[in-house]
């Protein structure tokens, strides 16, 4: 069996007893740390510096400082990456900039895999323009074939939520370029998963949330990266004040940021950002190849273990590792079930209608004797039909 | 002396000593409860329940819940307004959806004692759309002569930022009416402030902050307001995920929700989201009424002690309460100097260039006491020209 690099970092997570966490590509689990953190900005920062907190405990700067800490995660070069609102807003910002870097074209090109949000906001951007813009929706195998002269940007998420399946970030943006299209990346299920380089792969945008597989707790800020030479031109559309060139003289026009801080728009969310800031320095220290590697390898294990004992199971991950995230998802009729099951026994992975059952992994904290004890409950709970016994189960979940 | 109505609710905050609070206005202090609700939050719902938490903890419904406990302060019927993103990105969301329902239109009317990120985020929403649109912005006095059968939507902040002038919401949002125009109001300087009555103005759309007046922390989520009449009809543009019909059906095209909830957009901040629920059972027993009451008799207080001790400050706040926030500012042109010695003292305002020293008048946790004791600081300050020495100014603070 193939040996697996071991990443001592699980000792940096406050884990439930008697859990096997299998959801991080959901919601990543609590570093310890973050905890005092918030407290230490709520209590120290907040409660004794009030207003002087903006400067004096650096909650001005802090989007771009964390976003230099993420940014070496995902292959960004220093000052590229600002944090801030939600995945979904930070789409729209990304498509409506990179729409206006091709004005004589009209259509935004995604894939049926991509995550519904991103699609949702593309729709919004298409109805909010007057004419013409179409969302062009394709098969994930299509993408690369569907990539003509009228597109204007490509739009897609490298790691399917669902299966798992990762695109090839070089060659898809390459394609794009070919035929002077913009390329947008979604890196949600990514950064701090799979070895990203960002930089290498010259796309000009890229987003991505950070409370699954950085573990910056529900609801942390997301994150834009803007390739170098574009941080100069690409437009803001959402122009909120702390984007603007010199926020505290409150001009009255908007003038942007010269660099990234551009893409800022409203007050940042010190106290999650704070959270956000302690969670990344779990990290340090961690190349992202060498989880990589681990991934890999725990994805390999778990995928043959799971095929020996459940034979139930149908994998609908790509059995290439090179083409594929760090998630394995099953289809199983009585996925739902099974899956309740799982979790009344302590294996937290997660399910996504019709039948798929999610498993994701993370070598931070997940390691080969986690695999092997969560296969052995995966097949008990199939082996003795525990799925079908309402007392097995666990209460819903909704993500 | 007018008697001050007393609310006995300062207990309820974690002041530090020595300090005498007045820019509330710009970020309200620490409730108690708070720190203790955000560790709850992270290290039991988040750390011990993990994905769980969505709803076991009910983290999902939290921005409508907490919505219901800000409206009643705003008088919004229950069930609409939803809290999520910032002020700018709520702001934005209101201007496109107003845009949609005058769609013969293309003018936005606002003001130059809006604050500036409204404005901005309104040029940035007229770049977006293809042509002719229009922010046109006038003097605060001139709106109402402004709004013409152009004017698609009327977008005005209903107290002004640095001055502390008070739009009449009523007045203005029949003259609004009365031209066909849609009315957006930002609350940011009015909620938890001034008794304010969205249902009998009639506006279609509201938006404001929670850090300010609702001590939700800094950077705490932003709200909107829609009329309920409008609530299945209001566009949303930026059309998120959560703002679905049903977020979890993972549906490859958009439907809005049926009420308020159409306006949430992505994963909401859990931690900040909590706090503010927190922050708000503050309120749980005041009426708006006796906050307006109190701030009334505090301002006209402060306003006549200042001018009495310190005649080198002129008032560039309405003197009339009823054009006046919860906010007194005075012009000096040494002011950026005064405010550091007094805030070094203890004094906390803050300044707006060139001139102008902002005080915030909070009865929560201000009293006449309080009043009395920093206006005799204000004295020394002015009478020894404290504020021509260095030695006795604070850092710089920049919100």
């Amino acid at each position: 069996m193939t040996k697996i690099p071991t990443l001592p970092r699980k000792h940096l997570f406050d884990l439930p007893e008697g859990v096997i966490y299998l959801d991080g590509n959901s919601l990543g689990p609590l570093p310890k740390g973050v905890a005092a953190r918030a407290a230490e900005v709520i209590t120290a920062e907040w409660g004794g510096q009030l207003i002087r907190g903006w400067n004096a405990s650096g909650w001005m700067d802090q989007p771009g400082r964390v976003g230099d800490m993420l940014g070496r995660l995902i292959g960004a070069t220093k000052g590229s990456v600002v944090l801030g609102d939600t995945l979904s807003i930070k789409v729209f910002q990304a498509l409506a900039a990179a729409l206006a870097l091709r004005p004589d074209r009209r259509v935004i090109l995604s894939d049926s895999g991509n995550f519904p949000s991103d699609l949702y906001m593309a729709e919004g951007l298409v109805r909010l323009r007057d004419a013409g813009f179409t969302l062009r929706v394709v098969a994930p195998e299509a993408v690369a074939g569907a990539i003509d002269d009228s597109v204007a940007v490509v739009m897609l998420t490298e790691v399917d939520y669902r299966t798992g399946r990762r695109h090839d970030m070089a060659a898809l943006t390459r394609a794009a370029h070919g035929a002077g299209a913009v390329m947008v990346w979604d890196l949600a299920h990514s950064a701090g998963a799979v070895d990203v380089d960002l930089a290498a792969s010259g796309c000009e945008f890229a987003v991505g949330c950070t409370y699954k597989y950085l573990n910056g707790g529900p609801g942390a800020p997301a994150f834009i990266y803007i390739r170098p030479d574009l941080q100069g031109v690409a437009q803001p559309f959402l122009s909120g004040w702390l984007g603007h060139e010199a926020p505290f003289a409150f001009d009255p026009t908007y003038r942007p940021a010269p660099n990234i801080e551009r893409m800022r728009v409203g007050t940042p969310p010190v106290v999650q950002m704070s959270m956000l800031e302690t969670a990344l320095s779990v990290w340090e220290g961690v190349e992202m190849a060498d989880i990589r590697a681990a991934s890999v390898a725990l994805c390999d294990q778990f995928i043959a273990k799971v095929e020996a004992r459940c034979p139930e199971l149908t994998l609908i991950s790509p059995r290439n590792a090179a083409q594929r995230g760090s998630q394995v998802s099953f289809a199983y009729q009585n996925g739902y079930a099974a899956m309740q099951a799982l979790i009344a026994r302590g294996v937290i992975g997660d399910f996504r209608a019709p039948d798929v059952m999610r498993f994701g992994i993370t070598p931070l904290y997940i390691d080969a004797a986690d695999v092997t004890a969560a296969v052995a409950i995966m097949g008990e709970v199939m082996e003795h039909r525990l799925w079908d016994r309402p007392e097995h189960h666990a209460a819903q979940k909704v993500t």
